[in-house]
This record gives structure tokens, C-alpha cells and sequence, in this order.
């Protein structure tokens, strides 16, 4: 019989959103008369931009005729939308991007997790706690996590950094080897964003070390605060060390849209058995040709009308709406004596728990008293033991509405 | 430093189409004023039927309003596609598949490389030759191929089965051990088919000796023959040793729009190292929901409409149009004794050269003599030599001129 792929074995049930689905389901079947409002989404609400919704129209009428019609791709995505994340992401901010070092995919998800194919079975790595499960778990399925430690709820051969309100939620520099560091700046679950000084320490280790950095900029477009990079590149030395992943899912609403990109620098450079150089850009290019048919014509087009002079603008004000929001909670939070963070540069606000509450009995305080549900910190690891995820995402109306209930929480 | 998969060194270059264009730029060069036809290309050139077309902007309209908006969408697909999917490609051809054993993917060169993830990394390869890259440059990368012996042009561990006017484009069984066998029908590039006696054979293998079908069935839609089956599982015993690919690519004209889908049926197990079987259905579900996201809702709802009564009217036309070309090519190749193969439940016709050419004097020939470009058959493995491959997805106009060239060859 053919043999399957063991490391699968080692994965740990993801029960976080089933059991809150679990625990609402019972909650409204008792109380169906009880108006619940969801602050624990991931997910984006408002209407794509009329931009990008005027360019997915004239794309489609494209593909409407012959003379028009476009086919296969470049895998590598269209030089159209290249060229406008190039101009707006980077030179805009002063970083030098060459169009080459921009490999468009569907998903930050699908690229965090296929990244890993360019890397050797045996390279350690390190992630952040709490942390995006994604990260660990395409790992474990690759082989690079050692066995699971159910006492410590902890894979034996992934680091773990504490990223809590004890050290400002910047996590220190690891004490054993990592090659391969995750960081998700802003955070998610978090909410809170590294600075340029916080982000070079890294830097600077990674360079030191040989290590790689695999950079997670999901949510940039939130940022509001001048001393947060919204690229990792902003940092010197961060090309021959730091792979970027930046989504639309977020910034544009695209989650069920589709588009996100990586970068590459071809600077970046790992090495074989045999102690050569090997370049990341030259390696991706290949994987992402050979196992990847790029992202639909339609939806590039849609992608590339975010960076128009009218997409900005409709951009930024859906981004302002979903801060406003954030805002509401954090100051909602501070004013009934809950220690609030995040919520400045990301749409997630963590709070910590009152009077130590464990994660879920909060949860089940806040489902049950005040009918709003939000995301048990412990859910995202160990270190979120103690902290609750609330985000930006719902309607001003229902948002408001749910903090005042927080309000009258005995 | 962080170390790389080593497994890259291995891959080949692939430079077949690199070579092809490296050729006819060169001929274009000199002779500025000769008319170029291409028959090489495996792309689709009819637009997007308009009952998708009218699919799409309706789903574009969802998107536009808050209420309507779709975010991240099931990573198994949206039920409407699914539910459409088992209707018409399954359960109107007698074969019963569930609903949770169709996963809805952005393409089927993306699920037969991602599929080995579920798969150990000593399961033997086998291929049939001339062979889709794909197959074994992605088992390259993951380590299954063994060295390059560049004396035969095949790697060690990859077992090559030979698909030939010999054989009658039937491959035997393999003669050593092959965990996972990739079937492809109609084929690319022959453009022959298995029928349903000669798949039952592998099947039938496949059931004895624990081995895994990966079967791919990109080209189905352009079955004519009774006796050729539609789906694997047409094949009684195909439910426990067969996974399907099957896309919308070539079906309805989606290679640059993205959508295709892949089953995996219950009863299908492999084995773990300790013996115990294990469900691949469960483990793509659990490494689709890890590592993907989703296929944009815009195109899901595009792709559902290819089963509306219009859609399918609409979609038979453009298949019977490409068709048509083939039968030209099939027939005119004939008429100027040039044997010929494929082309009837394909949109491949595969030619034998005449008086025994190496494929590549035989491209150069049609290329200079003709201006008709084409695709060498060695390109696709050795037992592609002596072969090369024309395509019917030109215009008729171009088809015909194309034709009559070469029969002026001298």
C-alpha cells in the first residue's frame, strides 16, 4: 500500500472557531430571542471599491471577445499590476524593488505555506506567541516541527517568542538556533506593529546569524503610526535577509476576491549541502511556474485599479472606517477599566482579560452577559493565555452598540 | 546560513518553449514579411461563453453592495459549484460522488503538484512518456526523482512507461514497483485516449498492488468516443485507488480566468509507517483549509454557470469548434500521408514525422518551408521522439492555411 506523508499525524486539532461556533449555537438555541454581535471575524464587510469594481467590468468585457480574450497568464502575475504595486508600495516609500523581485498569487496564506518548499526539511524555526496558526501548522506537515508537547500545548523543535504586555509586545531575539523566523507585523492576533528600530534588531540577527525572515505585512495598509515601516525593506539590510507577503484581502477587500503578492529581493540567498549560494527569487520563480498558473486575469485587473488616484481614495476611507471602529473599542475598553491594545495600526484590538480571567471563561462572560462574541486569546497559543481578540470589522452601529454592552457588564 | 531544499539542484531546465520562441524570433528576424501560424500553443482563443460572461457581472454586483459582499468563502468551495459539479459531471454519467469529496482549486497544474504533499517521500513515481513536466519536475522538488541520468534524459527513480504508436498509446503496467501512477486522458500531448477496458486494466492494478492513480482529466470535454470514460470512476474500483483532476481550463475556456477542482473519494487510504490506514480526503481537506484559501467568488460563480442549460449549449459549441480544427488537421495530415494521431476526443493532434525526422529538423522544417509552428514531440520525454504535436485552437481561417501549407511541403 502506498505510504502517505506521516508529519500529518502531528497535527493538532484546530477546534478555536469550531468551538465558538459550538458554544453560540448552544448559547442561541437557549436564547433565540438574544441579538448576538460578532467582533470576532477575521473577515472584511465593506463592498469592494467602485475602482476596482469598474475594472473587474472592463475586464470581463474583455474576455468577452475573441480579439480581447486573455488566456494563460504569466505565472508570475501581469506586468500591469507589477509595475503599480512596484510605483505604490515600494518606490513611493523610497524602497528600490526591482519588478522581477514581485511574484502575484492568491493568497498570503497559500504563499507563507509554499515558501517553506524552497527551504530544507531540517531548518529550525521561530514564531511568535500567540501567533497565526497557519505559520506552525504548514510546518508540521512538512517535517519541521518535532513532536507535540501536550503539557506545554508546544511543538518541541519550533521556538516560541512571547510577544505579551510584559515586554511590550516585542518579542525578544531567540535563545536557540532559528533559521527561519515569522513575523507578522501589524499583528494578528495583536493588533500591535513593530517599529523600525524594533524591526532592525531583527534585521540585524538575521543577518548575522544566516538566519531568514519571512515577513508578514497582511495588514499594512492600517498603519497610522510614522515610525512603523509598512515594508520590511524600509529597514537596511533587509534584502539579503526578509521575504514580504502583502495581501489585497485586507487593504482592499479581496478576501473572497482573491490577490495577494510576495517579494523576493534577488539578493536574498540561502545555501546548498554543498555550502553554495543559492538564490530565493531563482528557486520561487521555478516552484511558482511549475506548481502555480497565476491569479485570473479579472481579478488582476481589479488589483491593479487599488492603486489608482480614485481606488486610493476609496481605499483609504473604507481602512479609515474600519480604524474608527477599532478606535470605539479601544477607547470603549479603556473607559470601563479593561487594559486595551492595538487598534491604532490594525483592526484588531487585545484586550486583557479583567482580574485574570482565563481566555474562555471571558468569552463565555461576554457571549453570555453581553451577547457579543469575540476570540479567546489562548486560541492563537500559550502566551495568549489571559488576552481576548475583538476586531474593527462590523458595522459602526453594531460595534458602538456591543461596547456599550461591555459597559454595563457587572 | 538557513539551508535550501537541495532537491532544486536536480530540476532540468525546461526549455522547450524557451527554445521554440529562441527559433521563431530568430526566423521572424530575417524573413520580416512571412505570416507565422501558430499551432504550438495549448491555450484556449474563444472567449468566455456569455452565460459566464452574464455569471460573472452578476457576482461583481454582489460584491459592490455591503449586504450582498461576499469575504472568505469555504476553502473547499462554494456548495452552488459543488453541488453543480456532482450533478452534471458525476451523478448524470451514473457515478455517485458526495459533495465533500469535490475541492473546488484555482487550477489542476497547482492540485497534481500539491497532492504529493499528502504523499511519503520514498513513494516510487511512474509517468507515461512523452509526459506533461509537471508531473515529474514537481516530484523533482520534493525529492521522489533520484540523480539525472543524462545519458537516457530521465531521472533514476522515476519510473517511465512509453506511450507509442507501438503500443498503441496504451502503457503497460509498470515492470518495477510504482506507489503513484500519473494517468492522463485524453492525453497531452498525444491527444489519444484510454478507453474504458484499458483504464479498468490500471485500476484493476492499482487495486492489487496498493498503488495510487493520480488522474488527470483536464481534456475530458472533448470526449466523443462512447467507449471512452468521462471520469475514473466510471471504472469499477476507482473509488479506492484514484484521485481526479479535472478543469475548467480547457473545458470553458477559464485558463486565464482560473478554476478548476479535484476528487477525492472516502474510500480512498494510504498507509502510515505504523500500518494504519489513512484518508487522503480527510488530509487535503485539512491541507486545503491550511494552505488555501479559496477560489475568488466572482470565478466560482462564473464556473457554475458553464452547467446552466445556456452555459452548456454555449460550451458545446466552442468545443465542437476547436474539434472541428483538429479534424482538419487530423484529415489534411492524412490526405498528404503524414500519419496522424489524437485530435478526435482532443484538441491534440500528434503527428508522426515523416521518413523518420528527429522532432526538432521536422520543427525547423515547418517552420522555414511552411511558417507553421508547432511542438516537438522529444520535448515531452524521450519517447517523444520521431512525434510532434499540432493544436486546433487557432481560428478556422488559420487552421486551413495552415493545412494547405503543408501539404506544399516538399
Amino acid at each position: 500500500m502506498f505510504k502517505v506523508n506521516d508529519y500529518f499525524g502531528r497535527l493538532q486539532g484546530s477546534y478555536l472557531f469550531t468551538e465558538i461556533a459550538h458554544r453560540v449555537n448552544a448559547y442561541t438555541k437557549e436564547n433565540p430571542d438574544k441579538e448576538i454581535i460578532r467582533l470576532g471575524i477575521g473577515d472584511v464587510t465593506r463592498p469592494l471599491a467602485p475602482a476596482v469594481l469598474q475594472a473587474i467590468d472592463a475586464a470581463t468585457r474583455e474576455m468577452s471577445d475573441a480579439k480581447t480574450f486573455m488566456g494563460y497568464g504569466p505565472e508570475q502575475g501581469y506586468e500591469f499590476l507589477r509595475a503599480a504595486i512596484r510605483e505604490n508600495d515600494y518606490l513611493a516609500r523610497g524602497v528600490e524593488i526591482g519588478l522581477d523581485e514581485i511574484f502575484v498569487s492568491d493568497g498570503s496564506k497559500c504563499d507563507t505555506g509554499n515558501i517553506q518548499e524552497l527551504l530544507s526539511a531540517d531548518c529550525k524555526i521561530g514564531v511568535t506567541d500567540p501567533v497565526y496558526p497557519v505559520y506552525v501548522d504548514t510546518n508540521v506537515m512538512a517535517g519541521r516541527s518535532g513532536e507535540f508537547d501536550a503539557a506545554k500545548g508546544e511543538f518541541t523543535e519550533i521556538t516560541y517568542i512571547p510577544t505579551t504586555a510584559e515586554n511590550g509586545f516585542v518579542p525578544a531575539l531567540p535563545e536557540r538556533r532559528v533559521d527561519v523566523m515569522y513575523l507578522c507585523s501589524p499583528n494578528n492576533p495583536t493588533g500591535t506593529a513593530m517599529t523600525k528600530e524594533q524591526l532592525k534588531v531583527w534585521v540585524d540577527w538575521a543577518n548575522e546569524t544566516g538566519a531568514l525572515i519571512l515577513f508578514d505585512g497582511a495588514y499594512e495598509h492600517f498603519i497610522t503610526d510614522e515610525n512603523v515601516p509598512h515594508s520590511i525593506y524600509e529597514i537596511d539590510g533587509a534584502k539579503t535577509c526578509a521575504v514580504e507577503f502583502r495581501s489585497f484581502s485586507k487593504t482592499a477587500g479581496f478576501t473572497g476576491t482573491r490577490c495577494a503578492y510576495t517579494v523576493i529581493p534577488k539578493e536574498l540567498a540561502g545555501e546548498n549541502s554543498r555550502g553554495e549560494k543559492v538564490s530565493l527569487n531563482a528557486m520561487w520563480l521555478r516552484r511558482h511556474s511549475t506548481k502555480f498558473n497565476g491569479v485570473s486575469y479579472i481579478v488582476q485587473r481589479g488589483a491593479a485599479a487599488v492603486y489608482t488616484e480614485e481606488g486610493k481614495k476609496q481605499i483609504d476611507e473604507t481602512i479609515a472606517f474600519y480604524l474608527e471602529n477599532a478606535k470605539i473599542i479601544r477607547e470603549g475598553l479603556g473607559r470601563i477599566g479593561i487594559t486595551a491594545y492595538g487598534g491604532v495600526n490594525s483592526p484588531y484590538v487585545w484586550l486583557k482579560t479583567p482580574n485574570g480571567m482565563k481566555s474562555w471563561d471571558f468569552f463565555d462572560k461576554l457571549l453570555t452577559e453581553a451577547n457579543v462574541v469575540g476570540t479567546p486569546g489562548s486560541g492563537f497559543g500559550s502566551a495568549g493565555e489571559g488576552y481576548f481578540r475583538l476586531t474593527a470589522f462590523n458595522t459602526r452601529e453594531n460595534t458602538e452598540k456591543a461596547i456599550s454592552r461591555l459597559a454595563n457588564l457587572k
